[in-house]
């Protein structure tokens, strides 16, 4: 496949504001932490965590596309073409979900600062389902069949659809515990994430549906970067927004 | 050997697990020294340094890596062959190992805070053994003969017998004056240390088992990558939550 120049300098420049986004949400995070009471900087802290593995991913993501694409044309202004002996590694997505999908849920859960049985049930059963949705995730992204594709798709819904009924169903107990301050806050959190986190399995889809071609291709690469950060970083942001609220009202 | 474009970008992704992994668990740790007493925190600091050679040396073999497969194929969809002039260097795990296996021991020893005197006897028992056993294992690694490698893997086993022998009879006796509360969280790292640390050993056998080709490699290259995980990171973070529940219970 080949690219316009066009099609190349916007993801050229989305991967670069994805990077841009994540390391400096996770410096920020990092800078703010002494301003929340000592018991919701786990959850910062996990924030900060989360946006620089994004940030180091997005780095070799950004590597590995001006690495397997390029151009003859003088001054860059021609069409992009893969090169030989170099592949865009999509892989890297996945080795980031896979640490960065259960830290998110670990976010959630610790800047709630439920009572401690109630956070260990919690992530006992969220933080598997999520390294288990991502790892059967994979190998349908790598296949170069459709079937394969959507089987191993099919199987990472199951551990998806466990991920939402816990936080929709279950979470919604402990919600009523918060104090009123709060609790609109953390509903719109929950909100984001089923907002965001909904991109991924449809971006997947993509190549199933016969949308194909480089128009489509960029259209998924714009979609995860776009995702990624409002599921990391603006996600972040609201993480701290909640445990600054708490910080004023416990004290 | 060649290896198929599956099994390439597999390693691939691995060790660039690895280096995200070690790097931001010893970022998480050094953000959250503060979070613990400091009686606690040299462990905690050592942990992080661990992590910290880790992730230096898996850059290194992740380099190394790419550097010594290569393929012609456009967009890297091929097969991936040794290229003339450049070797994939095992021995950089030795070179982890040597510094990263006597401080393991040292955080393990630091955060039970024993006496002082009980500390020394200890590690001045643990450290030496730890290095005695990888440098023991380094020219059997690098021999080209079984007989070689058969010899110094048997001479290694020694000092790696005796720190079991000290882990698990020694220790056992300061285990009774721990908390209630952390006991079991100590007996799960000695447990996970005891079943991580296995594995090297029967890595290191499979050569001379006969068992050989890409798909042996490959397995031994993503064994030894997860073990790393485990053995530095989940196990940096068991001693993280050891030494927060002892901050708790000493306060
Ligand atoms: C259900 C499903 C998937 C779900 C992926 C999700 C939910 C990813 C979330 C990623 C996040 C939140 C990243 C960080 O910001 C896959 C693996 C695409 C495979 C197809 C089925
Ligand atoms: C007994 C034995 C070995 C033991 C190696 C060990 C126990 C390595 C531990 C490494 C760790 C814990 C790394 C860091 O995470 C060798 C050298 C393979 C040689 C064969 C005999």
């Amino acid at each position: 496949d080949s690219l316009t120049q066009i099609q190349y300098d916007t993801i050229y420049n989305v991967f670069s504001l994805v990077i841009a986004s994540q390391l400096f949400t996770s410096i920020f995070l990092v800078i703010s932490l002494p301003r929340v009471l000592p018991r919701y900087r786990q959850a910062l802290t996990v924030a900060a965590v989360v946006c620089g593995i994004a940030a180091y991913h997005y780095f070799r993501i950004f590597n590995s596309f001006t690495e397997a694409f390029v151009t003859e044309a003088v001054g860059g202004r021609g069409d992009y073409v893969q090169v030989a002996g170099a592949s865009f590694n999509e892989g890297y997505r996945y080795v980031d979900w896979l640490l960065t999908v259960p830290l998110l849920l670990l976010e959630l859960v610790a800047v709630l600062a439920l009572a401690r049985k109630v956070q260990s049930s919690l992530l006992k059963r969220l933080i598997p389902a999520a390294a288990l949705m991502i790892a059967l995730g994979y190998p349908g992204e790598m296949a170069s069949d459709n079937l394969t594709r959507g089987i191993f798709g099919l199987l990472s819904s199951v551990p998806f659809a466990y991920i939402l009924y816990v936080l929709f169903v279950e979470l919604t107990r402990s919600l009523a515990r918060q104090p009123a301050t709060v609790r609109k806050t953390i509903s719109l959190l929950r909100l984001l994430l089923l907002a965001t986190w909904g991109v991924y399995p449809i971006a997947y889809l993509l190549p199933g549906l016969g949308i194909d071609g480089s128009d489509a291709w960029v259209g998924l690469q714009i979609g995860y970067s776009v995702a990624d950060i409002l599921a990391k970083c603006l996600y972040a942001l609201i993480i701290f927004r909640i445990a600054r609220m708490k910080s004023f009202s416990d004290d």
